[in-house]
Order: structure tokens, then C-alpha cells, then sequence
């Protein structure tokens, strides 16, 4: 913690502070300009730094330490590299996940996964449980949805995602998925991130609507601290004040993401400008920005989807978009997987 | 729903919309002008605008109805007033709940509510379970905390309030409580919401920290339509691009939601600003805005908090502060409780 | 300034970054704890900080200076009080300035002057150089609304401001005008900055649409630099991702510049709310969070506007809300001036 | 314009809203549903929408004209192509426009426009007059630095741009200069783009560091109604809640622009990110979202940069980048110019 002092700070009070951080436990150390004065606080000390900021005297406090550890990259230099049976995501690697919104029924999800298959995805989604903005609308088919699921990913041989938004499901889920996602709106559900990183299991963890980086780092440190070690973020748009997009897509946390931590990073297209026509200009931006994965929603009816058919793909422009990015990896480094 | 067509749409493709919006059971009329045409599509039909966006030749789609109900100023003209044992909130009057952050023992739970009694409160705050954005921060002494928290608002006759994070605690949670808290990171955990709307008693909800109104009117319809007929909304700082305050306090949001609601609406000033010196001025202005309540944390040691003492007041300050309020209150036509 | 260092750097990279701070004469002390080593930078020096962020091993670096001198409360430790004719703006006294958004006929501002004169206001306000969005709106009428505004404020003995928009004309408008007023869209309009602030006249600089507290003082700052010395600056609102309010009136910072700055700060409620039932609640709201003064928008003729006549108070409604703010000063510890 | 109106609205007050509307010049239509009740205005009138909401009885008020015309899609099919010199902006092109921050000196720039030439770009940048922050910094080299900025172009055979700051300048630096630019604190400058617009040249035009996409095309109408018909929008970043980058690069305003609009856009990596590591990412991202061309800052000494040295590339990076998009450019159905 770098404690900088106001110009004309008296000598007292100036004491009344070193005393104040080393009684926390930090070792003080004083650097004295023509202008300014600072005090450097170095220790394995944890403290609110508004604490500080209250004393008399004190300018600013600047804290040095990341919250996060488990999610740096301090703590693992290399690539973290999930494997989900067939399926490896991170490193040098490209996937495509894709699938409906929701599971709508067993026929639905079945066509949707040999569809999704086909056209050269790896990993099939669709939400059995749908958080809504609204309590009038379809909330999902629950259990009898994930059944559907897990028949669809054996029969094509696809591990399954879906979204578990209450920490009373994860437990039973477990034998249907092969990894949880965690949604958006729930990324700080703090007593969801505990139980569902205690079943030791991949989880796809959605940036916040307006999460900080580090925010978004801090819930996977939630993940990585009760019990699971393979946490993949996902940038699925922010919210800023522009209209004409759903969220406004945030490529440049994809570098940022790779420089602070070790965990793998796939976008998704389709929430973020909530649009089709938009989804794949941005899956291919995506891609080139460096993102280990994409995960697109597709439907083989898409004007018949009980949610978000607007923004699926048909199964044939997902077929096209698959193609591209196998033509763009190559450019970027990279292998589809 | 308003369709704005584009200027030079063939009669055919006018045909095909006119068509898809009738199947769906809209009542459409034309209307033409010299640069434009517009489609007006009445009736009680929900449907996703963005699949009618998709439509060729549509310029814009325009959502005409509130997506709100039970919430909405249209149900119910009058001013919701909430009766909370011997409080009111809403209407012309300005209640003060306060309290710590945190329960942090029986001793000071009690302290802290004869010291908000003698201040001036209402109604005593106080937090067990603590959503932390650091899994290895302090997060509440669970269910002990909510029996000495009984304890304390006995003592002192006053109604108390607390959080609730997990769907599995709300009931009970019930048997200790006088009103349920949902935070601003669970606005849209809709498990919860649909959990602890379902135990009939009032609930004061924050807005999320980047929620729109029309979001945070959506969450309590979440309530509202799980069976409790008593929301309090609370406005406690959204996320904006400034740094030098934690939040940013909306306060415009208040004559909004006095228009577009019946519920009461109370501020935060606490959690909106993040530092005690700011919280008095910040309470005064949202009482000036027409707020009809003012949550604030106050700590009898401050000092010694293990969470927000920095936000705190002290008990005389907080003293001070609803002395200001009693005398702006008649010159905003308040009363107060 | 103070440089994090990676926690695994080696001593060569270490000393690599020692040498280049040192050759930039900053005086350099270096702070080891158990798990950090901090390098703090002391010297008046000034550097673009990412230079040092890509030093190998750098891991983060914090600027502990302020980057405006003039406008800081360091400076000057007093409230700075300008005089403006028989008004004075700053300290404990609250003014209101009113007027129509734009100078329409020599009646209309005359009546206008009249009736703002009448409800209390002291000092007159009305747009000649109108900056709107579209290129196909009124523009104002130019000199010739300067004329007659400099006539309205001679009749009713009321300081006039209006607000300049391009360098050319500061020097033409400082034989009709009292007050400068540099517009949001012009916050960082550099040229016109320089320019009006050498015209050693008094200048209202309100905050950019999407303006940091720090850019806002660094504008101030231009201005101050320049040649004047009485900058009153005015928080109109900021842009955010609400949809329902035109701007979010940002009232915490009123508390947060009386803390970096000597200069007075006030409150424009018409232009952050956009609509007249918002005005009064909000300008209440801005008095209660200490701003030194009010601008608002009346227009004897609302409904005949030529602009922004939606959000312009009727006499009433200003006589109204000036009684009003009489009736809180006391409260606050402030004068009506 | 469509006027929703409140539910139980009176027939007196619905006949006032039809009058008014009338009046204003409006054809109206009345459409009724079961639940709600809306008019729908159409004709050629200008009108600010609030005095349409502040009639009692009205409960939304919805535009339905855009309110560009000359930047419209709607007035254009076809993709504006710009002809600079040998250069061509638009289509299915990509163009690189490098060079350094600022001109520093004459050979500083020769070297510049060699290398950029060398690496492959087609246009050469230098900012002459730098708009910055603070009143202390190094505010440029103005005429002589447009005059060493021509040098490097002819001798180079490289049209140039370079940033135009005041109203008063544009027409000494139509002597020597290709395109202008406008920077991005002065995209709602309205009398420097009025004045920038009449002479009748090219200009790239940057985003406001907040403008909507819609403000974008207002301002890009200014220049359009002023005289040019060459305007190039740039996408350079936007600011939104998140501090680990400067701003956030908002790629999906490209295919949303390129729906809207027959202008080219370009995307500035540079300023969008603010840190060399991440700029070619960023590039590669955009080209891939479908813009029209990049404007990079490459310095031939970063280190010794007397402006933005952090963010420019090293001329071996840039020629790298052109490398890597030029073999992503056929994959996205685009060529080099």
C-alpha cells in the first residue's frame, strides 16, 4: 500500500499515521521529495483502505496488491488448458460451442446437436433453466430439459453446457452436465459461485453486465477457492450508454485477460449484439482478438425459438462462420480444436 | 408495437409483415404520410421486437407497453404505504432505518441499536450473511447474527432488516426478520427473488449496479408476483465511468419511479458513496429529491468495524443528520416517522 | 510516482528500471516486504506513465501528483468568492441565475429578465450562439441577441452570461457580456479555453457529457492558466446507461470538488433532467448537497419556445422554487445572496 | 412520431393531443387495441418530442424519423468510395494510415513516412496541433509542422492528415494537407465542423469519447451539409465504467455503421487502447469486424517520443501487422489498397 501525504501535513499527525499502519502489521518506509512525501507500506496485510484514507493528513491511497491469487498469472505461467472429454479449450487452441438458447423439447435439442455437429462445433449448450428479465415469460423446461441434453451430447458425442442459476440445482445437475455455466447477472451470487465451484467441475463463468475486470477475476477466484480448478471466462458484452447495440462487446479484455491470468477466454457473439446479422462480423473479430473459443447460439427453427431466436444463427451460417475462423486460425497462431 | 417501415419497402414485403404480425394476433393498421409509413400493431400479444426487426424492410421496432404490472403507477394510483410494526414507509412521510454494516456480536448489535433509537431511527439494519467480493473477506455471523439482531430490535422496539442471499435461508430467516434485503448484486437472481417473494413479507430491494429502471421495476414485479405486496425500492449508486466515488447517486431516479410507480423509494447514501464524510450531504439531497426514506450505516466504533467502517457514521453525526432532515422535511411538505 | 514491481524481477531488470528513472531525475527509493518490492519515484518530474509501465518486470505504476495546480484546494486554501457586479458566487451564499435557453426577440428577453428579476433570480442567462445537434436546428440569433441581452440586464440591473462557442468570438462578445459560459460539448475544446480565458473575464465551465472529475479541474485549469481567475464551475449531468433521464445529475461530486478545489461549483437542473417536473426536485436536491448556485432555465412563454422549451420553468414555478431554497439556506448553514 | 397514450386518458385530453398534433402540421391516425391507445403522426415536421410528452393523457413519446440525411443509407445504396491522391478509402478495401503522434521535427518525420511507406501503409499521419489534457504539455509544432508533414508526403508520394484544432486554422492548412481530421473532444464542435466541412476536403472524423452512434452521424451530417462530401468515420474508443484499458474499442459500431450509413470507417487501435501490446490485436479485430481501414501510431523511436510513445508501434511491428492482414484480408472478402 502506497500511502501519499498531503504537502503541508504536520509532523504529528504524519506520526499518528506511521503508527496507525505499522500497529496493522505493515513495515513503513518514507520517501521524501522536494514536493511530496509518501509512505511506503509493505506486508501480508489485508485492510479496507478507506481506513486510511480518513486520517488526517493522507492525499490517497493507492493499494498494490491484486485481490485475486489463484486466478493470476503470477501464481501459474502457463496456459491453463481444460480437458472436457475430447475437448481441450485454452492455449493455442480455437473451439466453437454451440447450440439453442433453451432446450424446447427432445426433437428440438436432438436436430439442434446433430446440426450443431455437422456444421463443426465441439460442444453442444442449451439452457434447461432460463433466467428472465420477466416472471411472465418461459423459465425453461428444468429437469426433464436436461435430460433431453445429455441424451443429445451422448448421442453426438459432444460434452453439454448449460446455465444453473440456483445453488439448490447443482448438486443434482451434476449427473447430466459435463460443465456449469454461470450467467451473467449472477456473477456476483456469491453463495452460487461456492456451491457450484464446490462440485469440482468446469464452469463457464459470464462477465457481469457491468463487471470490472477484476470483479470478473475475483468471482473466479471464487470458483478456483471451493474446489474446482478449471474456470473459463467468457466476455459476453458490457453495458454502456450506446442504444443501438444490446451490450457493447469488449474485445480489448481479451489481452488484458491473457496478461493477468492463465485461465482460458471464449466470447460470445451472440448475447453481446443480441442481433444474428451482427453475430458473426463479431465471432471473426473475436477469434483474431485472441479469444480461445467462441460459444454461438444457433437454432435449426430459429423463428419458431421460444427465446432469443433472433439472434441464432441458421445451421448454415454457422457452418459458413466455422468455416472462416478455420481459414483466420492459422493467420492468428492458432488450431481449431 | 410501433413498425416504422423503410422508405422505399415494396407492397410485397409490406404484405409479408402485415401478415407474420396479424398470425401472431396483432391488430394492424397502416398509417402513411409523404416520407414515411408506419405500421401501429395493437392487442395483448408479447413477442421478442427483434424478430420483427428481422423482417425485411423494417426500419425500427417500438415497444408500446410497459413490461411491468403489478408495479406500475397504472394498477394502483395511490402512494403505497408499507406498515412495518408501529413504521409507515411511503406516502409524505421520511422514515430512517440505520445501523452496521455488519452484526458483529451480541454486544454490539445492542449498542448499536440504542444508539440508533436515541438518534432518531426507526428501524435497525444490520447484516449475517455478507456478500463479499472476496471469498476470503468476513462474511457474517449467519444465523447467530440474526438471532442476536432479533434481540437488539426487541430490546428497542424497533422493526430490523437484513439481507438474504441464498434462496435455501429465506424461510428461515423468517421467523427473525421484519423485512428482507435483497442487495444490489442479487437484483436479478431471480431464484431469489422469486424464493423470498413468496414469504408474503415486505422486502426492501436495491438496484442493481448497473440496473435500468425499467430493470429494477422488473425485479420487483419478480416480487410482487411471487406474493408479497410489499416492495421498498432503494436507489444506492450505479457504476458510471467516474472514479473519484465509488457510485454515482442517481437521484433523478426518484421523481422517475414517483411517476412510474406506487411503490416507496428510499436512498442509500451510505453504499453510494463509500465515505462518511459524503454520506450526510448525499442524504440531505436525497430527501430534498422526494425520497420517502434514508437507510445509513452508523457504528458506535467505527474505527474497530469489520466491514464499511469507513462509510459509517458515528452516532452523533448520525444524530445531527436526522435533525436536519426534521427541519427540511416541512419545507418539502414531509412528515416525519 | 510509485512503481510495483513483478514479484519474481530480476536484479538486472530491476536496476534497468532504477537507471531509467534516475536519468529522468526522479529520486528513487526502493521498498521490499515479504511479498512486494515497490520502487517509489519522488522529483518534480513530469513523464507519461506507460513509459514506465512497459519496463520489463514493471507491474503496475501509480502517479501520486495531482495534474492541476491552480484549481486545486492546495493552492488556495479559502473558498475563492467572485464578483460579479453587486453578485457574489462562492462561499456560504447560494445565487440562482435564470433565463430562457436562447435569446429570442428583444421582447422576449426583456420579459424574461423581468420575471426572473421578480422571482428572485440575480443574474440573467440566454443563449445568442446556440451549438445544437443538428446542423438544420436554430442557431441563435447571434450578435444581434447579445445586444438585447446586454439591454435586458442593463434595465433590470442583473450580470449577464451567455455562452461562447468559437475562439473568434470571445473578444467581440466581452463588450456585452459579464460571465462566459463555455458548454458541455466544448468541456475540452482547448483553443476556445485558451481564448476566453485570456479575456481575464469571470467563466461558468460546465462539465463535460462524459467529463472525469480530474479532466473537468484540468479544463478549469486551462482557463485559470490563461489569464482569468474567476472559474465557477457547473455540473449539468452525465451521460449514462440509464434511458429514462436525459443525464444522471452527478450531485456527488459537488461534496467531492469542495474537497480538491477552491472554486465554486452550481447545479443546471434543466439541462441534466430535460424536462420541467424534474427541475425543482433536482435543483433542491443540488442545494442540499452544497452547490453554491443554481442556473435555470424559465421562459415567460414555455410552450412558444424556440428551444428547449420543455424544460423551461414557468415564472411561477421559479418564484416557487426560490422560495423554496430561502426556506432550506438556513438549514444548510447558507445565505440566499 | 407515434404517441402512446395513457391508459385512461380522457376524450377531452386525447382530442387536445390530436389538436396540437394538427396544429403543429401532423396528419394523425388513432389506433385502438384492447389495452392501449396510440396516434400515429406522420408528416415533414420538426418538433422536440417533449412538448408532445408534457400534454397530460401522454405516456411515451417515439421519433420515428432519423434525424440525418445526407450520412443515410437511405439517401445512398451504394458504399461511398473516397479518392485521396492514389488512395481509396471504402468498398471492399482495407487501408493502413500510419505515422507518429505528433511531428517532432523534419527528419523525424521523413523517417517516419520512409518506414510507414516500408512496412506497407498508404497514408501518413502527424498531429501538428495536439489537443492535450494539460495546459504544461507539448502543444506542437503548428505551421512548421504542417509544412516538414507535406515534405514527408511528396517525398514519399503519401497523401496526409493531420488534426485541425481551431475554426480559424482550417484554411491556412488547406495548403498543405490531404484530409483533415477532427479530433475526438471535438466531434460535437459544431463551428469547427461547420468550418472544416466548407472547405470542401476529406475528413476522418473520430468518435466522441461518448457520442452515441447516432451523434456520431449528426456530426458527420454537419460536415456533409457544410460543403464535403468526403467523410470517413473512425472508431477510436469509447469510455465506459471499466479502468484496466483507456477506453473501450466499441468494434460493433462497424457493422451497425455500415448499416446506417454509405460512409467508410476506419478503425484508431492506437488511441482505443493506449499500450503498444495491445494495438495490433485490436487491428486485427477490427479489420475482422469489417472496417474500411486502420490509422496506427508508429514512431521510428518510441522511446524517445515526445508524444504518445507508449502506444506506437516499432516500424518492424506495424510491418508485421500489415502482413497478418493482409493474409486475413481475402478470408474476409476484402483487399489491400
Amino acid at each position: 500500500m502506497v500511502v501519499v501525504l498531503e504537502n503541508n501535513i504536520s509532523d504529528s499527525d504524519k506520526e499518528i499515521i506511521r503508527h496507525f499502519l505499522e500497529t496493522k502489521g505493515f513495515k513503513v518506509r518514507e520517501i521524501v521529495g522536494e514536493n511530496d512525501t509518501i509512505f511506503g507500506a509493505v506486508g501480508s496485510v489485508s485492510i479496507d483502505k478507506r481506513e486510511v484514507e480518513l486520517l488526517k493528513g493522507v492525499e490517497k491511497v493507492v493499494p498494490i496488491h491484486k485481490p485475486y491469487k489463484l486466478a493470476s498469472r503470477e501464481l501459474k505461467k502457463e496456459d491453463t488448458v481444460i480437458s472436457i472429454g475430447p475437448v481441450k479449450i485454452g492455449g493455442n487452441r480455437i473451439v466453437v460451442i454451440a447450440g439453442p438458447c433453451a432446450v424446447e423439447s427432445r426433437e428440438q435439442i436432438i436436430a439442434s446437436a446433430l446440426a450443431a455437429k455437422e456444421a463443426g462445433a465441439v460442444m453442444l449448450r442449451g439452457g434447461a433453466f432460463k433466467p428472465r428479465t420477466s416472471p411472465y415469460s418461459f423459465q425453461g423446461l428444468g429437469r426433464e430439459g436436461l435430460e433431453y441434453l445429455r441424451e443429445a451430447g451422448d448421442l453426438t458425442g459432444m460434452p453439454v453446457v448449460t446455465e444453473v442459476v440456483a445453488p439448490g440445482d447443482a448438486l443434482m445437475m451434476k449427473d447430466y452436465i459435463d460443465v456449469y455455466q454461470i450467467g451473467a447477472r449472477n456473477m456476483q451470487n456469491f453463495e452460487l459461485l461456492k456451491t457450484v465451484g464446490s462440485m469440482g467441475m468446469p464452469v463457464i463463468l459470464k462477465r457481469g453486465l457491468s463487471a470490472t475486470i477484476e470483479e470478473w477475476l475475483m468471482a473466479a477466484e471464487y470458483l478456483l477457492a471451493s474446489g474446482t480448478e478449471d474456470v473459463i471466462l467468457c466476455e459476453r458484452g458490457i453495458r454502456t450508454y450506446e442504444p443501438y447495440t444490446r451490450n457493447t462487446l469488449d474485445l480489448s479484455a481479451i489481452p488484458v485477460i491473457k496478461k493477468l491470468s492463465h485461465l482460458p477466454v471464449i466470447v460470445d457473439p451472440s448475447h453481446a449484439t443480441g442481433i444474428r446479422d451482427k453475430v458473426s462480423p463479431m465471432a471473426l473479430a473475436g477469434a483474431a482478438a485472441g479469444a480461445n473459443g467462441l460459444i454461438i447460439e444457433m437454432h435449426t427453427d430459429p423463428d419458431h425459438a421460444m427465446s432469443d431466436g433472433p439472434q441464432s444463427l441458421y445451421p448454415e451460417q454457422l457452418e459458413k462462420l466455422i468455416c472462416d475462423i478455420e481459414a483466420l486460425a492459422p493467420v492468428l497462431g492458432k488450431e481449431m480444436a
